[in-house]
């Protein structure tokens, strides 16, 4: 076949938004690429708008056309919704395939479900790449930044494709092979939940704001663009500028303050918490962000509860100290991700390459930021530390905590609700608690259960129990 | 059989704390229990151990004696450690059981795995009971808490057995048929994470004034035992006094100074956890607690984050608002805890009976309090309603949550670690918000990922975009 004119280097499956301009990126950097969809009228259309770039794409009408008109050994990337589609993709392109023949899950897969994918398509000779894609629509097109897992085989022949289709950070593309089988979905789920808790933080921000000062959309979108310029530049914090400052052309209103207030998820930040709290490493800050999600669909709830218990008061904040605590925040959510990635490392056995995870996110992907950059080198310089506890962050959290801690409780006070924030801080104030609070609950439990508990003056001697009830 | 002199009414399988004390506790309410127990010596000492009690237990040496020793149809309690045990055990019981016959799992098990059993028995011809019993190893032997799940004939030929080792509250037993399969075990999970979050607002104001006031436990104790007068009356606020007043015989020194502050978990309470994520009903004060436990067993990271970011400041709060702070923070908790189980209720179509719970949860288990019989008549006028929002309690959270606010800006600002009330507080403001920052959210979506919001200014109309970039 690799005689033919029209052979394709690599092949999509999938031609939703992200299927699509990953298409449009792939040929952009020179390669024929063979796409197939379901329907075919999308395959139709997505041709016809590629405008010069659609002489690099082998449109397919059916698998048999689409597996024959690639290059072998075969690079096939699914973009197909998670779960069930995958599946099915996968079954219906095996008896097409030849041994040696790569498939590529670039959808946001359960990493369980890949690492599962992982093994029964090795037991069949197959190598397969489970590839976390973040950046979005945007991203898919113009550079994402991708997360890797699956065999050396498989990555390294998505290797010179992906180097070229991906964000790059100065020079450095924004893609790493990070582990075997579902390390990459892995990571990636974390990265959606740290994604998750930085919104949820900005979001929380621009509340007390709103409610609290009294600032129109335009005001708000003047101080996240200020505060790009700074230590929170990012493209979160961009954007939240712009879609803050964007007015609605018919309503001649800010068009944010006509979007309904109930957020949607995917599920990546459920799935994060609930992994964390599997591993005993759980992440309060995404937990926070998920849980305003679900509160935030049941607007007849919130309106009964202002109704019964009034609305919040005023506060007085500074721009300086929303700032500073955005920033103490962002580090603190950032600090648990990482956290998290550690401990995944460790019972996984995956070796995880932490740095180099933080130099991947700094470009491409939706939580790219000018901090990453730093988080990369104090990663590098101390793998095995908690973030937060590394010089250069440990300074910046000495000197941002404390307008964190005057905007938590001026909040608190103000009844506005800064959950993730708020998390964030009691994260911080017990992990710098030498002695907690845990021998209470430890007595209870052997006052109530007989659980048994260890002395600080015994040590070594474990199960001892309270002279209950004899006092 | 029926006609041997000895014959048991009912079996216990298990002769650890629990199954030895709900063994006497059968045997003392006048029904012969055949017991057995894998090691035999356990079932040597038990009776040893059981005095006059003595005459009313069958041991027995293997599970073939213990079968034949139960009369027909046959009521056999298993309380072995959950997961495979249990399994495992009724394994072995079944060769020798008899159509009719019914199992119940009395121990922690995952509701899921009841669910499962339940249906694998049932196609067996076998009645199974999943039974949730708290109330520790004194519950277990004066009264405990139960909550069954299982077949109607399942807990009919329980009841009469049930209904007289039950704790009683006033004149009623605490015990009650709640539905199903794994109904009895997921109220009872459920349970536990609400103890988990009671526990930590106790610890969580327990260290305001032990570090923030400078207070002695048995200056502590006094407070609590003052509590312990009013609306927070219960147990966990009495065992708190009782067991900060201890002191060390040897040590001469407070025992809860001594005890080791790093608090183990068996589980439960992330299991509630992951349950509410999946069902989208989380519960940050229970989520709070089980990070909170977590932390609590790294204390190497919290000496070293005590070194690097140095200790909290003192803090000035009146004992009347730390009581008021623990009142409103423990009707959060619960009303959270209520909210779950109504949720559950729907999804598992279990018609959960909430008011009964509440009712079976006032006397003999952990969480038993006054607060609860108000609970119990507050679901039972408005058994939809969210707790917090049923007039007795809005009343309460009205008069008491300023306290909250001020504890938690306290703590904030002193930097002392208050995660569950500060949790509950964020969750408090988001239910009164009546309009939210999820807007900002799904702009910041639809601006990276083209995910669509809605309109307020026109309903019905989904999937809508910004016209991002073009500002």
């Amino acid at each position: 076949m690799d005689d033919r004119r029209d052979t394709a280097e690599i092949g999509l499956i999938g031609l939703g938004t992200m299927g699509a301009n990953l298409a449009l990126n792939i040929a952009e950097t020179g390669h024929r690429i063979a796409v197939f969809n379901r329907t075919q009228s999308r395959t139709r259309a997505f041709v016809d708008g590629a405008g010069d770039l659609s002489a690099m794409i082998v449109p397919t009408p059916d698998l048999v056309s689409f597996v024959a008109a690639i290059a072998r050994p075969r690079r096939i990337i699914l973009m197909v919704p998670a779960g069930k589609a995958v599946d099915d993709q996968i079954a219906a392109l095996l008896p097409h395939l030849d041994a040696g023949d790569v498939i590529v899950d670039a959808g946001n897969s359960d990493w369980q479900d890949t690492g599962r994918r992982a093994r029964a398509l090795a037991a069949q000779g197959f190598d397969f790449l489970g590839l976390g894609v973040s950046g979005g629509a945007e991203g898919a097109r113009n550079g994402p930044s991708m997360m890797a897992g699956g065999t050396d085989r498989a990555y390294a022949a998505l290797d010179p494709v992906l180097r070229l289709i991906a964000a790059r950070f100065q020079r450095t593309p924004c893609v790493a092979h990070l582990g075997p089988e579902g390390a990459g979905h892995y990571v990636k789920m974390v990265h959606n939940g740290i994604e998750y808790a930085d919104m949820q933080m900005i979001a929380e921000i621009y509340g007390l704001m709103r409610d609290g000062m009294d600032r129109t959309a335009p005001q708000i979108a003047t101080s996240f663009a200020r505060w790009n310029e700074g230590p929170l530049a990012s493209y979160l914090v961009e954007i939240t500028a712009e879609v803050a400052d964007t007015m609605d052309p018919e309503a001649e209103k800010p068009l944010l303050d006509l979007i309904r207030d109930s957020a949607g998820q995917k599920g990546t930040g459920r799935w994060t918490v609930i992994d964390a709290q599997r591993r005993a490493a759980p992440l309060p800050a995404v937990e926070a962000a998920v849980t305003a999600r679900v509160l935030s669909g049941d607007s007849d709830l919130r309106h009964r509860g202002a109704g019964i218990f009034g609305k919040a008061d005023p506060l007085d904040l500074s721009d300086a100290d929303l700032e500073s605590a955005l920033i103490a925040g962002k580090i603190i959510a950032y600090a648990q991700g990482f956290s998290l990635l550690a401990k995944a490392s460790t019972e996984e056995d995956w070796s995880l390459p932490l740095p180099r995870i933080a130099e991947i996110w700094r470009a491409g992907c939706i939580i790219r930021s000018a901090m990453l950059d730093d988080m990369a080198r104090a990663l590098a310089e101390a793998p095995e530390a908690q973030l937060a506890f590394a010089p250069a962050f440990a300074d910046r959290l000495r000197t941002h905590v404390p307008a964190l801690r005057r905007v938590v409780a001026a909040a608190s006070l103000a009844g506005l609700p800064v959950p993730a924030l708020a998390s964030g801080l009691s994260w911080f104030d017990t992990l710098r608690q030498p002695r907690g609070t845990a021998n209470l609950i430890q007595g209870l439990r052997d006052r109530f259960g007989a659980h048994g508990f260890e002395r600080i003056d015994r040590p070594g001697e474990t199960d001892l129990h309270g002279p209950w009830g004899t006092g």
